[in-house]
């Protein structure tokens, strides 16, 4: 059944995978974007914006700047601590943690969902996210299931479909779908051409070695790092 | 035990009667207000500083402007739609919900409580907010504990003391504690002086009616609608 779904599009490659998938159900999606003070944000909402005229779809941008700017973690601009390199395994890493920023986002779609009469909020968090991030782990997104329901009586479920996939199983999927991987932005760092260093360049360099398929992108070092 | 707790403090009763509970407890407390689109929010957000001075307490405003701009409820200042006049029971009253206000307030709550390694997130629900408001019931709050304790492993509880309280009930305990109403705004108008006819004011002035105290505010009418 054809579906109107609010979906979050960070302009990454799960994202852009899960609006590549959900198009391709036939359903109704409008994507949201999040502007807020990450360092790679201004990289972010671009690639979802020309992710989103890929697929000719609407793109809604929602400000979240005010709510970001009382917190503390190295990816917000206002944090004097750098992004750390390696993978996302690595103690350091949690430096990167935004508090309940999941929570936050899947609160604010959800909102927003009711406000033009959505059904199903969606969200791109997989299986790699789990290690480090508190809020895209199975037992938060079943609780924040529940929350969705219980706020908005019924009327808007919470999916996420790439929940137990890895990022190898989304791209797999994806480049059979033809997502345009070479328009999506990965890199936490603030700067035009990927680092290739930072976790989230990390991550999707070994998903596109694992897929035997070269990444798109231009990156400053492809070399992946031992974990 | 004393405890680090962020407060969110809306300037009205309910919440200003939380603060000087939790203070009477001898807890350590952080209040925080939203800026954001609601017609009564620069009202609010003034007579929330008065009470946070009042009792020498820090106050951080978060702005959360962005997140409602593309929302629908008459409750925000880019709907043409009026606040409704009488008492919450009724059908018309549902158009000053802003949906899910109360997820996206306790997300950035717990967020923030995370950034200064608070806690507890306490606010101010009540049982007079369960008919209209769906993520101001108890199914909702119990829902949302769960995603605060999951989304920080534990690290930060809900508390919602006053979730089956009416608001009859927390007007006794505060004039107990000599909480200052003369500071508290409750008005849903964009007015300097309280309408007395939305709801908002015709449930607080049935309040101090019950309790068979003056209500220190001034009104344009202190009559009691029949519901």
């Amino acid at each position: 059944m054809k579906k109107r779904i609010v979906l979050a599009l960070s302009g990454g490659m799960d994202s852009s995978s899960l609006l590549g998938t959900m198009l391709g159900n036939g359903n109704e999606v409008t994507c949201v974007s999040f502007r807020y003070s990450s360092k790679h944000n201004p990289y972010e909402l671009r690639a979802a914006r020309g992710i989103a005229d890929h697929y000719r779809v609407p793109l809604v941008e929602i400000n979240l700047t005010g709510a970001f700017n009382s917190f503390e973690s190295a990816l917000l601009t206002q944090s004097h601590k750098r992004i750390p390199e390696g993978h996302y395994q690595a103690e350091t890493m949690k430096l990167t943690v935004v508090p309940c920023r999941n929570v936050i986002f899947i609160a604010t779609l959800t909102g927003f969902a009711e406000s033009i009469k959505a059904s199903v909020v969606a969200i791109g968090v997989h299986a790699g996210d789990h290690a480090i991030y508190p809020d895209c782990r199975p037992p938060f997104i079943f609780a924040m299931r529940d929350v969705v329901d219980k706020a908005t009586e019924g009327r808007v479920e919470l999916a996420a479909p790439f929940l137990y996939r890895t990022k190898a199983q989304i791209l797999e999927g994806g480049l059979q779908r033809k997502v345009p991987y070479q328009l999506t932005r990965t890199c936490y760092q603030n700067q035009e051409v990927a680092c290739g260093r930072c976790g989230a360049c990390q991550e999707r360099l070994e998903a596109f070695e694992l897929s035997k398929t070269m990444d798109p992108l231009d990156y400053v070092s492809r070399e992946i790092m031992p974990k």
